[in-house]
């Protein structure tokens, strides 16, 4: 099935010369099929001969077996299994490929220039040219918006704060005490720069907040997910490096550093002043202690527990985390003495089954 | 104490007849105190005389007995253990009886036909007859919405989107590439549709966002919780089947399928393209990563790392996560091994001690 | 660096003398240098001459004996170390005097009374005197609100509901069946008073929704950190007792009731009827499974799982939660096994490597 149009506008069909030239292949090494159309790109189970599917491995090689496709985007060592019919588009990074052919057919929209009437801008915020601002939206006094901003509906942008050019604020997110750089996104329900978990006890028994008085800083193409939150810095900055990335519901302290092209999974929490270098990759439900350390390119794995500085390079995981392979190691005894019958005695077994009941937390009661 | 009246409108006084036919006891079973008068439900500790309480197990017993409530509905084998004055009214399932007088006397409000004059509703948009539309909600250009469906203040319903008869969709909520059934509803602040966490290197470093291209498809009486997010297809799509309700902070990638009548708790996270069954459970901050299958009716726990296909009717838990029986002796032998002291040498326990800190991630600090 | 004037106005400079008094020190403690002028409170590694700065511990000792600062808040046994031209302040409790002259350099800003010509406010809605009311807000018919509330863009107050004086609540928070005391805040996105994740099966295999009959209570300075949730008690209240802080998307289930001043730490989940006591905390993505009860002042560690009651004063952490040196003990036990090579055998480890990958759950595709 190719895209639904109701949602998804496509400027198809395009000739396979267009597209073979969108996914990086040399001209001319298509021959005669180059003048063939093709409609949309589709999964590689269900695309037909009017559309373009890809596969990045062997793992579907079944798939491309039985495949419909038209033309399949696939490494060269795979160009020999498409089917009769089917035109091979061999590239070295199959993913990167399709992502070039599928924009060619489904191009990220243009905002459409203008300011709804419902919306609530202040008459000294800046709005670069080509910006649109959908019903709802706030942008508060002296805010400043590069060329071609996209600001949905009922998002809000606090006073001062500075987007670049090609900013994508979707609906519902907010963004306070915020300074971006270009091409930077905010998905629907992002909160960026709210005041961060700061506050001492009195001797009263009661809490005192401490004014959070940094900023967020994001730079260009960082993206923030859907519901995530990014606190802003308690003194200084916290600050998401170019290209970093973070997932839905990701939780970001005060005061974080981030390097480069970071990439931060859904639900992951990194605590105040944790620092991160370049491409650091953290899976999901992860969660990071503050005042940490982590070096460049480190991998952090699902649901870890990081207590500790993890040098650059390397892969940890497990609650508390260590090294992948001891983490593995660890996890394989724990696999085997479970499996053995009798391991811990049956009766303690028994106690801590009926303490526990399998699985904990069932739903549905309200009492 | 009843429902508070500022919140929760009701119904009553009702007849104890009534309410025995809505609890679904048979005709006639009550004799003489058909008649008497009832004004509300209460929990079994505070009930009087005038409200109805119910229990579900032996484990209120001991409030049973002293419980004012002028009538408890409760398991048969348990109705011989009211206290004078108070009429039994066993069922089979309790829960479910209760739900339903709970209904009786609090029946979930009809939407208040009409469009608020602050909403914005595209001149295309369709909406079934006694829908109502809340202040400042947004309901972009060729939606559809089916009878009686309920839109909260703020909510966006984005373009082309398709929600069947009875929707709820709360304050906040967003929707776009959606096309739900009948009587579906969407929390306060839950996400739906919005582009994945798909992207892919390029050889500068950069990260290209691979074009997001599907739907998101809701069965009959799903329930998105609040401030959960759901997001759409890559190619093809994310597919919540009937029934099935995610509670608050669920976070759904990409693809994901899932079967009827699952129920996914609080702060579970799923990865793309992982497909459920039929009336799976998933207990609450449990993880699983991609591409994975799990079988009709099997139950995860609790804070399970699932990285592996779980068969159908399986029980798992843990992390990474393994049957419940060997998770529960697994975790039974490090009880054991952590409460034996010098287990691990005391001098490297203090290590760990201090490098940790008990416990981890202490807050209120912004240094 | 100094707080950025375009997100926090600053009253500075002020007299050193005043700062100190701020700061709690006894008067004339300071001679001469009373008279000194600071502009702004600054981190110790990037004060200057006219900015405050402080320290909390020996840990950033190197840093203040290279401190530019003009003066420093300091524990009175660091007061020695300051160098030469920076006066020591020294005070027991360096983090609450830095707050307190933070709050003098940077007072939060006080509401701007009025209503914003597009905000919703239901006719007969109390509002107390000088509270401030932003674009699109909605405020339900009956609400009421203390003296010198404010309520931010697109926040949502239903119908019905009570807050005290000077409450918060933020840019796109929302609250429903809701009764608070005074001081309460509700960060951005915060969701509160919505339907509980409470419902049965019913024999056709269908979910009835139980009515959720109770509230949310929230006692004086309470605060609800960005995108958490609160749910509204099944039957009975759910209630967060005076001075409890949750922190960023945070899932409070049905009718769990907390104590005074508990804290807990972002993307915790308790599930519902659980009880806390007074001054419990809760470090990170913890999760607490159902009708539990904790004693006060205990402390749970990050990403515990608690499946049982926690006696007052206890420390715990661990997934089953346990006592926190014996699982600091079961730790350093996993880690010494992961770290000794073929501990579990080489051939096993190596196929639990294969069937796992390191680390788990990466990002990045979207087949």
């Amino acid at each position: 099935m190719a895209a639904d149009p109701r949602f998804h506008a496509g400027t198809g069909p395009h000739r396979l010369d267009r597209i073979a030239a969108a996914a990086g292949l040399p001209e001319g090494s298509l021959a005669a099929d180059g003048a063939r159309l093709f409609e949309d790109v589709a999964p590689l189970h269900e695309a037909g001969p009017a559309q373009i599917a890809f596969l990045d491995g062997r793992r579907h090689l079944a798939a491309l077996r039985e495949s419909q496709a038209g033309a399949v985007i696939l490494p060269p060592a795979l160009a020999g299994a498409v089917p009769e019919g089917c035109v091979a588009l061999p590239v070295a990074s199959p993913h990167l490929a399709f992502a070039r052919v599928a924009a060619l057919f489904h191009p990220a929209p243009a905002p459409a220039a203008g300011i709804h009437p419902t919306a609530s801008v202040a008459p000294d915020a800046v709005l670069g040219e080509g910006s649109e601002v959908g019903p709802f939206a706030v942008i508060g006094a002296g805010a400043v918006l590069g060329a071609r901003a996209y600001v949905g509906p009922h998002a809000v942008i606090g006073p001062g704060c500075v987007f670049g050019d090609d900013a994508r604020i979707h609906a519902h997110a907010s963004a306070i005490c915020c300074v971006a750089g270009h091409r930077v996104t905010l998905h629907h329900g992002a909160r960026v720069g709210q005041e961060g978990f700061g506050f001492t006890p009195t001797p009263e028994g009661r809490y005192l907040t401490i004014p959070q008085l940094g900023r967020v800083l994001l730079g260009d193409e960082v993206e923030i997910g859907a519901n995530a939150c990014v606190d802003r810095g308690a003194l200084g900055d916290t600050v998401l490096g170019p290209g970093t990335r973070l997932d839905n519901q990701v939780q970001i302290g005060h005061n974080v550093t981030t390097g480069r092209g970071c990439v931060i999974v859904a639900q992951v929490g990194i605590s105040g002043s944790t620092r991160l270098g370049d491409y650091v990759t953290i899976a999901g439900q992860a969660g990071l202690t503050g005042h940490l350390n982590i070096g460049s390119k480190a991998r952090i794995g699902a649901q870890a527990g990081v207590q500790s500085d993890v040098p650059p390079g390397q892969d940890v995981t497990g609650s508390p985390a260590m090294p992948v392979k001891d983490a593995l190691r660890a996890a394989l005894f724990l696999r085997k003495l479970g499996a053995r019958k009798g391991a811990a005695g049956p009766a303690g077994a028994g106690d801590l089954a009926e303490q526990k009941g399998p699985p904990a937390g069932r739903p549905g009661h309200t009492d």
